[in-house]
């Protein structure tokens, strides 16, 4: 059994290879929920959806969210109300955070939503969210009228593009929330696990957050394989290379492997920043350098080899 | 000033008509929330909606219900994510749940929503709900499987197309609910109120079960003009016949003109229930017999003449 640990985009992508080279039964993703929102009275759960849709081959993927051939009727009915439309939701989208909120408001827990909306789209992995219990990431920014301002991440990322420097973060709701139903079984008994190249702060980190996560990491770190989403200095996509400066950290493969360090024991890294490697190996067991753009499918699917072949 | 007591779409019908033979600007709709109920997160009113789609010229006359020219991509998705999709709710119609839902989460009231929908669509009447507070009608009803069961008012007549016999009906939340901002003092004020030709049950008597209205309406009793919505012993649309009859209710305009003897002065009846108008005086002040069938917008016009000249 394999576990993932899954962000957005980037995740979804590994995943999708990894599913080409392995028994897709074989394989649980725990996916990060810090992103999470309720917006129009609608729970929307950006990253499950990301790698649902991914992983249905329903993405988008030259836009990098929401579905292929998506309409757009209810967004531009809602911008003629002058409703608040920063955050796009495509009619097909929206058929997803329909069902579960009548979902959630019947009593299901978002697991369960998760896994029949999984099911319906014919997946046949496990995917857990990282909790059951609201966690939201929060964003504190340099408030554009000076002093600094705590704004959901959505506002941050979507709403304001990320265009702002970043003083700190928060997982509201971590320390009372629990690991989802499975997560903690399926790290304890998995035979590898897979840290995906997502955002290590606000991708990774709300995973961190929630109590016991990190702990059953540290305790199987061996057997924990990451992919480092900085490339040559820079995010892929997203913020990641900016936030980890702001927030201190060293915007390349080597600050992802310090943070990484209590918990991974084998990181991945691109072939650009071989010459990172020592410095690397340093910080932990064993660092393996190989092509981690996954610019296409067949690169994905060579890269979850890799991967699958990489624990310390 | 005018006031107009709203259910659906024979309120709307007639509003319609009145708004092209007085200033709309001198009319105040009060209309009926215990329709309302959230479904997949959203709030939805949907007597509110029926008429401010129709004042606006929006509603799809033939269907009976929602917006001409509508699509539903988000229903067909819902449908084939197996979501719960016995409630149609179109693409442009979802549109004004959104705004609503989220005006409403960030601490509008519904009274607030409401108008900002009505000018957004270029109403110039006033439209208040009855309440700004949460009023459900409730529906019990023979279970198919034998006893009562109580069921939410959208359950029976839009899951159900009210094929089920009635029992008995409650307005949950009535009691704590108080009338929304403006609904006292515009039926204090007002010259003429209107009854529309709602259903008397379901339409008209959760506005009777908000405390305060129906007190204002007895003090005014001889300047209240109500339409009886049974013409020849039944209902122009949906079940208000049947359900007078379940409810032990005379199902034709005499036992409308008992139902309302309390606080309608003047009850306006159809041609073919002239024959009716003595009996409906012995019940109350005042019988105005016309053509009530508003197959038309000039005969709805019409019809809004006479129940203007119609006062006791």
């Amino acid at each position: 059994m394999l576990v993932a640990l899954a962000g957005g985009v980037g995740a979804a992508r590994l995943l999708a290879g990894l599913l080409d080279v392995v028994d897709p039964a074989t394989v649980t993703a725990v996916v990060n929920t810090g992103d999470d929102l309720v917006l129009h009275g609608l729970s929307i759960s950006p990253d499950i959806d990301t790698v649902t849709y991914t992983l249905a081959g329903l993405d988008d993927r030259a836009q990098g969210w929401g579905l292929a051939g998506e309409s757009w009727a209810v967004m531009g009915a809602l911008e003629a109300l002058g409703g608040a439309s920063w955050f796009r939701l495509g009619d097909r989208d929206l058929a997803t955070h329909l069902y579960r909120s009548e979902r959630l408001a019947r009593g299901a827990t978002l697991s369960e939503v998760t896994a029949e909306l999984a099911e319906r789209l014919g997946l046949r992995l496990t995917l857990l969210p990282m909790s059951d219990d609201p966690v939201r990431t929060l964003v504190t920014i340099d408030a554009p009228s000076g002093g600094v301002e705590e704004i959901s991440f959505q506002d941050y990322f979507v709403r304001l593009r990320h265009a702002v420097v970043v003083r700190s973060l928060r997982f509201s709701g971590a320390e009372a929330a629990h690991p989802a139903p499975g997560v903690l079984d399926a790290l304890a008994d998995a035979e590898l696990i897979i840290g995906c190249p997502s955002n290590p702060l606000v991708s990774i980190g709300p995973l961190l957050a929630v109590p016991g996560i990190e702990d059953a990491l540290v305790k199987r770190r061996d057997d924990v394989v990451a992919v480092s989403p900085i490339v040559g200095g820079a995010a892929l996509k997203g913020p990641a290379d900016r936030m980890l400066r702001e927030l201190g950290h060293d915007p390349s493969a080597l600050g992802v492997a310090r943070l990484y360090a209590p918990w991974v024991g084998t990181l991945v890294i691109d072939d650009v920043d071989a010459a990172l490697a020592p410095a690397v190996e340093r910080e932990r067991d064993r660092c393996v350098v190989t092509d981690t753009v996954m610019a296409s499918r067949a690169r994905a699917a060579a890269l979850a080899e890799v991967v699958r072949g990489a624990r310390a």
